[in-house]
């Protein structure tokens, strides 16, 4: 099954949904404007459709192995990684000084969801090098920087996070992993950590760990835990490598999925290490990049969706059984039955909802940071802050329940895995789980991010609803807008009412009872919002007679579908954002019949 | 992970909501009470528990072989098949003439829950053999009967169904294998038929195939199909096995699950093979099958689902991760945490209305051909072709649900294959598909089962719900009653929209536009009644002091969770019912990006 980039829907979405021509005039990008954002889409989408999405199903069937204490990545991906670091791939949005190009982040997002759709497993490998060199970025000493960033933006190393433990997984707090000083300035690492992505590979010379764990006599849990860097090969002061460290991997796991991404068992027995940023200040240095790599993986939920409804439009249109009923044809393809064309069209409205939610996420980020004035940089981050866990965790959603639909599209054949749609279904379902459990992310966002300066940046997003919603009328009569109305208002009633429970420290279990229903709820509603703004410019293009008519007239429709579809869910999120905890709590062992 | 058969729940739901006792008074089933009930659910339940869950996962990992033109099945299922006919399970609800029990059909899918809990890839051959030997006995010659139906009942030997060809998959009309008269009342097949589950194997000396194929000049499409019946090995006349027939697998599938169950290509030629039923008249002959498989399908999704469940519950329990919000506990069980805690209640609630779904449509198909007088039969007849969609449908897609949340709550655990939670999800992800996709279910609902009889079905079913409704009132006060009030309404808005659509035919796109979301809103309604049938025979036992206190109350606690978690979803479905044939067919292939 071929990939296609959808550089066209990609490009929209950043300029007629998420508003990315908004950086240009920041300053911060000074190669930035329209016209290298879609040459970077179209190289990237290139590269992708070319190297990386022929590796994929031979990297499912492989995998990456693990033998003799070390990993081998599966047959090709060494080879695809070189081109990908020589293209200028990993180097895209770090700074200038350190080799990068200081494009934004919302480009960047763009072109590594092709990647994703492509080749998830590929991806993930370039995807925590960007989180260690963010790490670096921010907490890294001079020295640390000079040695090791622009190895890794050249992607001449790879870079790897190395945060779970057994014993702690969402409550990293629990983490028990030592560093001892080495009286050099130095500490010696040691302990046992799992599911560490790509922590060994031979598809580069040297991987840089970025490793957290515990100083003797620092405080129990989170607060004493702290931010070590320790390369895999000693880095001599010329530049070349010297001894190997004292880490390595002692198996990689076997998976349901992303079998050519190294799922690594890491021992550290007395690994030289140094300390990033403060000690003790492992976990908030971690926070900083957490938004980024919750983003990155709301991404990949789009692009493996992208790969899946490609793969089932392409069987729709190729398979034939039964009669049209639209236009009489005997044995017409599948997708002239109106329940295929409906999972098709609840598919792509899907996936540019979350697609535009993760671009609109990466175009908060770049304007957090380099908005003209503080209050706008403030505004921004609080946007961007609100909308993380959301494009993580909808987004992801949308990848398993895209991917499940593809299935279904085939038939039986969708359940046989030389289809290929089977395998999108078993990587998909990675997504809502790890950095941070879709659950995890709903109670960051009822938790954290929805009282925020008091609930300022969930209000501004209602407030700017509303003015979208005036426009629509200018679209549609009647149920579309009313759709979109009772949307908003089911937002703002869940949203005071979570403030009000919030204020009350004893219905504590109440907001921790309604976090996943309202999460979806905004998700959905914020999701409706996207494709109402894209309907909003395909408008607007129509009428001036710009881009392909049938395409824009597309962007309606979706809408339309999606309007259907998904946003009459907002009642139902309603009844459960209000369920309370007294309820669940009721549910027990014997209730639950355990 | 031990499996636990549920009786309790299977017992109370087949009384307290599905009203097995009815069935009692028929006089049809003879040996049939509460105790016997009972008995058959402990033994059965047991055998699951002790025989074939220990063989769900290594029959995983091994998977059924093909080679040398013949299947071998997985590790240890071979000597457990043969315990299971020893048991007299294949032969429950048989006649007496044939060597069968004569139990329920609704007991008997009881005890096939456990079955595919336990190793769904296991019960798929029984399940399949139950479906040969229903078509035997409704179609059969005498000299068919006598041949082959002890053997089936008694699991001597097991029948496999031969529908399915590359081409011809939903649309069975476009079937093209033959059947040749041999000149002595014979035939021989020839074609390739694929997808045949359990088509061969070495559990078993005799393979009994039911085969459609077409006569010499008969008609083309759906009314040129006959049924035959095809013996692996020649039976002769004092019974032995003699000649093995001219058909063979030439392969298996590799699938996504179900990988102990051998999915068959199969060769047919010029295998000698007799007639079952009339000539052409093979596709009706199988539809009278249709509801029982159909049924069948969707008790192993309730099955793989209360798998899944007891899977994630016992992690919860076990799992220490944070701060319990309810007893401040620190590292307490994930259990705890009120986000796990509705996962496991919603999965519960889900599982529990999808059963009695199921069980109920086992009743009614009961009472269909028992019941004392005509009217009672027809009504019966009524609620068996309404229900058995919803069961299929509805009940499949809890499984892949649950099966989904159950990974969810393994966190990074449920994705690593070892720990099982994501082989139920492979698994159940079948189900939706076969016997008729959930599409095809939907199609069924509204394109047949909705409208007969002037839509008699559903109104008995609305107005069943509504003294429900009254009665609810006397358990909960406000949300809880008012939510099942706005769904019983919702589903009679829908029904009437959905009679007045089809009684125009120029609306024929809308009516299968509204599909999906007719079938999953009667679903979750239907549902929602189960739960609340439940939670008031719940109330009775507990106010006549029968039973344990804190699981009847768990009963009334389900039904609130189920209120506040699906039954809101009733608005979405309207949506969608309405959102009409035009709005899908402006989904171009140029507006869907192909």
């Amino acid at each position: 099954m071929p990939y296609r980039a959808p550089v066209r829907d990609l490009a929209f979405s950043l300029t007629a949904v998420a508003g990315v021509e908004q950086l240009e005039a920041t300053g911060a990008f000074p190669d930035f404007d329209l016209d290298l954002m879609n040459a970077v889409l179209e190289a990237g989408g290139s590269f992708s459709e070319e190297v990386l999405a022929p590796l994929n199903r031979p990297g499912d069937l492989a995998g990456a192995k693990y033998a003799n204490g070390a990993v081998t990545a599966a047959p090709g991906f060494a080879d695809a990684y070189q081109q990908f670091a020589a293209g200028g791939w990993t180097g895209l949005t770090a700074s200038i000084e350190a080799g990068g190009q200081a494009l934004p982040k919302a480009l960047e997002l763009a072109a590594y969801e092709t990647v994703h759709s492509a080749n998830m497993a590929f991806g993930l490998c370039p995807m925590l090098s960007l989180a260690a060199i963010e790490a670096l970025e921010a907490h890294g000493t001079e020295e640390q920087k000079t040695v090791y960033l622009p190895k890794l933006v050249s992607g001449e190393w790879t870079g790897a996070m190395v945060l779970t433990e057994p014993g702690a997984g969402s409550d990293l707090g629990a983490l028990t992993a030592t560093a001892t000083p080495n009286g050099d300035g130095t500490y010696a690492l040691n302990g046992q950590k799992i599911f560490i992505t790509w922590g060994d590979h031979d598809a580069t010379p040297n991987i840089v760990h970025m490793v957290l764990a515990r100083l003797p006599d620092a405080p129990p849990g989170p607060k004493g835990i702290s931010l070590f860097l320790a390369s895999k090969f000693e880095v001599k002061a010329d530049g070349s490598l010297g001894d190997r460290n004292d880490f390595r991997p002692v198996g990689v796991e076997h998976k349901l999925g992303i079998h050519a991404s190294p799922t690594c068992v890491m021992s550290y027995e007395g690994a030289r290490a140094t300390l990033v940023g403060q000690p003790n200040q492992g976990l908030s240095h971690m926070f900083v990049m957490m938004n980024a790599a919750r983003l990155a993986v709301g991404v990949e939920g789009v692009g493996i969706a992208e790969m899946a409804y490609q793969h089932a439009l392409a069987y729709a249109l190729e398979r034939r059984q039964g009669r049209s009923i639209w236009t009489g044809e005997a044995n017409a393809p599948i997708f002239d039955h109106p329940d295929v064309r409906r999972m098709l069209s609840v598919m792509k409205a899907k996936i540019e909802a979350a697609r535009a939610i993760c671009f609109s996420t990466g175009v908060a980020a770049d304007l957090a940071k380099h908005a003209a004035s503080e209050d706008d940089r403030k505004a921004w981050k609080g946007r961007e802050d609100l909308f993380t866990p959301i494009a993580k965790a909808w987004s992801t959603d949308v990848g398993c329940d895209v991917a499940s639909m593809g299935v279904q599209i085939h038939g039986g054949m969708g359940f046989i895995e030389e289809t290929g749609a089977a395998q999108y279904y078993r990587d998909a379902r990675i997504t809502p789980i790890y950095e941070g459990t879709n659950g995890i992310q709903a109670m960051d966002l009822v938790g954290r991010k929805l009282s925020m300066d008091g609930g300022e940046a969930a209000k501004a997003v209602i407030a700017e609803m509303k003015v979208t919603l005036t426009a629509l009328g200018k679209l549609y009569a009647g149920k579309p807008v009313e759709r979109f109305k009772t949307a908003i208002e089911a937002v703002e009633d869940a949203t005071l009412w979570l403030l009000d429970a919030k204020a009350d420290a004893a219905r504590a279990a109440d907001v921790l009872a309604a976090a996943d229903a309202y999460l979806k709820l905004l998700g959905d509603v914020v999701g409706g919002w996207m494709l109402a703004k894209g309907a909003l410019a395909a408008k607007t293009k129509l009428e001036a007679g710009e881009g392909d008519p049938a395409w824009l007239e597309g962007k309606l429709g979706l809408y339309e579908v999606y309007a259907a579809n998904v946003l009459g869910h907002v009642s139902s999120r309603l009844a459960a954002v209000g369920q309370g905890g007294d309820l669940l709590k009721k549910m027990s062992r014997e209730a639950l019949g355990a």
